[in-house]
């Protein structure tokens, strides 16, 4: 303390004092904050980019981002009625166009009558906008035949990970051995870690069974749980179907089995389940959280607690950069639930162009409508060419000596095994690097592909893995699936 | 724990189990959390409008809203300007129209020029798009008469609540006597205390005096983080000019003399700017405190660590449902602010058409533009209304006995000091209201007018104010600002 106090006053009287705000003064908890999907391979794929603007020369002419689930940033074009009726909303002098479909009229008109002085510039109120809140629920109504959904339960977000970042907020207690225990999936989607982290929360691991297309196992589960009530209060079990970066699509059976689990040990359910639209394999469906636990019956039915997020930042329209989303959550004790309205009454309210954007997904236009018929062409168009890639994807590499790839059921991602020479390992244990961050960045360097190693998301030790979107182009996809293989086998007999 | 594993038990064999997440096992913090500005007298208003929709008889047509500073709620009109490029923007296929001005669809070109796959509906990079940023920039350079902002120091965010709350999690550390202390001016903008309470940092008062306008007293300041030290570590000083809810607009002296304090005693500065577009008063000025903090030179100027906030949601412009808005940091240590991006980077990006609205007002049409005029008498039209509703609102309520209120120097606030007889204080103590909620939430009953009261802002011990907005239009303005003159006295008698 004497000799801070004197270096103080020396470092004082040259004139210059020490930051208040250095790496040793911060918050820990946010030291500890990771995240991969935007993290140092990123950066380095931004400059790459950069330096190919200006003129320098590399072995490629442009930087893939492969990295995140991004379809618009990949070229796929925004869905017309969507935009139309946005466009509306921002200027209705536009109202009078001859240029604008009626029912994108009617629409656009029907969300500004419930707007604040009716415009997207007002606030809503921090829930959301009533109507909107409305049609969500209807939407799920539909999406789960008909199962009863209370606007009441809905709260619109700023994209799903503000909602899901909300309900871990909420959750989180205890200090020692009595800290909040979060299940999360290995490998996991790294919003999880993060917010975790952030908050000072225990990260508890189960790992998918990469063996059997990355099932969730009850067993696994049991596991993790028994051997974290040494050390915390395991109270919440995160589950992201369909998975992401792992792409597969959960079973009925096993939905039930988890939900069995939770209400066992008294775990608060959060389902990530963003990717709803997104099931590809032929036999593969989507099965929400609330379906199966209302359809289960008491007591589950009635006393389950769970939070299930979407957004319209996937699916068909991709729409990431309005950063629309919501939560709906069943079974929330109603005093907690008016604490999350005051928590994010803190923040105002969701973009409320996020807002619109997200009526529109949930509520778009019906078979009678003009815009019907364009709007459907468009949505099965990308789902189709999702599909189509999701195959080329898992067979291309697949077909690589050392690289092995699952079935991407859903989502958008694919997440491949792949092999990496002992060598290869011990060179990067000398960089300082993770053997697949060492691959990854190598890859970026001498192809100009970004995809964002295995390591980020969490993987079983001695295993490395990539995540890659399937979201490039077709015409873009095989030559970059066959590249990166390529690069593989190169890099395998280099290090050989 | 005993019983309670009984009770536990008990309820299992009913068929019933506790929740999981309960007012008792849930985050404390988010507990103590409070935000006056849409707390339960806001609750009250919307279930006082659903009243009214249904036909209940009330001594009032209509709600008014003087909550929250929200402009186009109140029926403020948006800028054509903005609208007509942000349209352009969400449907480029207007691009081609012949209904927008050449000007509009060069700057939409622009935007969309730099967005992934030229598409708002691409993520942004997590600190926001270089060239908006690098707009914020010049316009920062030419707010501040030429002193540089580097581009690389700004970061666009939700709102600037969103990058308010993001650096108070960075300076959040320590327990117990160590904890980080935040001093924060009484009155406050309840953001302020909500996060503080929610991270678990120790808040730590200074008052403004108001017998002097609201001005902001070093020798206060100095009180202020004196006591803190016996029980925390202060750490930073939030400033709020112009006044939020008091709308005082700081001298240069004061500004100075802020920057001294906050260097001696070794206070990172937190400077929320978002009024600095609404000034109103005579001889009264915004200065930034970047500004007088860099023309102070050394050892100020390149040591004082400072962050400074704007948005789009208040000035002219009033888009506050498009949540764009951005930090200045200042002198910040280069590894904190890496930091700063990590987090940023989780929660993926900034509301992409709220980045390019924002882009919009820092970078207005030029003289020689198509839509100058019309853009320049558009904002000039609110800003002279805005300013006379400020004198009128200061001018009708110091008519009224019983009320004293500063002059609206700036912001968008009156927060006027009220008399409230003993009786009516007792009253309130038997209803476990503070006493000026008690007040808002009869005029709210009898009037349909919907003020804040005092105490959400913090107020000195015995006085007892409420804050309103100046935004009503005009024809309504006058005839709020009697009804509620004439609410305050009829209350007085009632309680006398």
């Amino acid at each position: 303390m004497a000799l801070r106090a004197c270096n103080q006053s020396q470092a004082t009287r040259n004139g210059l004092k020490e930051k208040v705000l250095t790496l040793d003064t911060m918050n820990p908890c946010v030291r500890r904050v990771e995240y991969a999907v935007r993290g140092p391979i990123v950066l380095r794929a931004l400059e790459l980019e950069q330096e190919l603007r200006q003129g320098v020369k590399k072995p490629f002419t442009e930087v893939i981002r492969a990295n995140i689930g991004d379809a618009q940033a990949m070229g796929q074009k925004p869905i017309t009625f969507l935009r139309q009726v946005l466009a509306l909303c921002v200027n209705p002098d536009l109202l009078s166009s001859p240029n604008f479909p009626d029912d994108a009229k009617k629409r656009a008109e029907r969300i500004l009558q419930v707007c604040g002085g009716h415009s997207l510039g007002a606030y809503s109120i921090s829930s959301g906008i009533q109507l909107i809140r409305e049609d969500v629920a209807r939407y799920i109504e539909r999406r789960d035949g008909g199962i009863p959904a209370d606007p009441n339960n809905i709260f619109l977000s700023t994209g799903a990970s503000d909602a899901i970042v909300t309900v871990l907020r909420l959750l989180v207690a205890g200090e020692g051995r009595t800290r909040t225990g979060v299940l999360i999936p290995i490998p996991q989607y790294p919003l999880y870690s993060a917010a975790l982290a952030e908050l000072d929360a225990v990260q508890v691991d189960y790992y998918l069974d990469e063996e059997h297309v990355w099932a969730l196992d009850v067993a696994e589960l049991r596991r993790a749980v028994r051997q974290a009530r040494d050390h915390c209060r395991p109270r919440a079990l995160c589950v992201i179907n369909p998975g992401n970066p792992t792409g597969q699509v959960q079973t009925r059976e096993c939905i039930e089995a988890v939900i069995r689990f939770a209400f066992e040990e008294r775990l608060f359910l959060l389902a990530d389940e963003v990717y709803q639209d997104n099931v590809y394999a032929e036999g593969s469906q989507f099965h929400s959280f609330k379906k199966v636990l209302t359809e289960m019956g008491p007591p589950y039915a009635g006393q389950q607690e769970l939070a299930s997020f979407h957004s319209a930042s996937k699916g068909y329209m991709g729409e990431c950069g309005f950063r629309g989303g919501y939560v709906e959550v069943v079974n929330m004790d109603a005093a907690v639930q008016q604490q999350m309205v005051k928590l994010m009454s803190v923040r105002l309210c969701p973009p409320v162009p996020g807002q619109a954007l997200l009526d529109l997904v949930v509520n778009p236009p019906a078979p009678s409508d003009p815009s019907f018929a364009q709007f459907q062409a468009e949505k099965q168009a990308v789902l189709a060419e999702l599909a189509a890639k999701a195959k080329l994807a898992e067979q291309v590499f697949n077909e690589a000596p050392g690289i092995r790839c699952n079935p991407v059921q859903g989502a958008m991602y694919s997440f491949p095994r792949m092999q990496l020479p002992p060598r290869a390992v011990q060179r990067a244990q000398e960089l300082g690097l993770a053997p697949d961050m060492f691959f990854c960045l190598r890859l970026l360097e001498e192809t100009g592909i970004c995809v964002v190693p295995g390591s980020g998301f969490g993987q079983r030790e001695g295993t490395y893995h990539f995540r890659m979107t399937i979201l490039p182009p077709m015409e873009k996809l095989r030559p970059l699936l066959e590249k990166l293989s390529e690069f593989h086998a190169k890099f395998t007999s280099e290090y050989s």
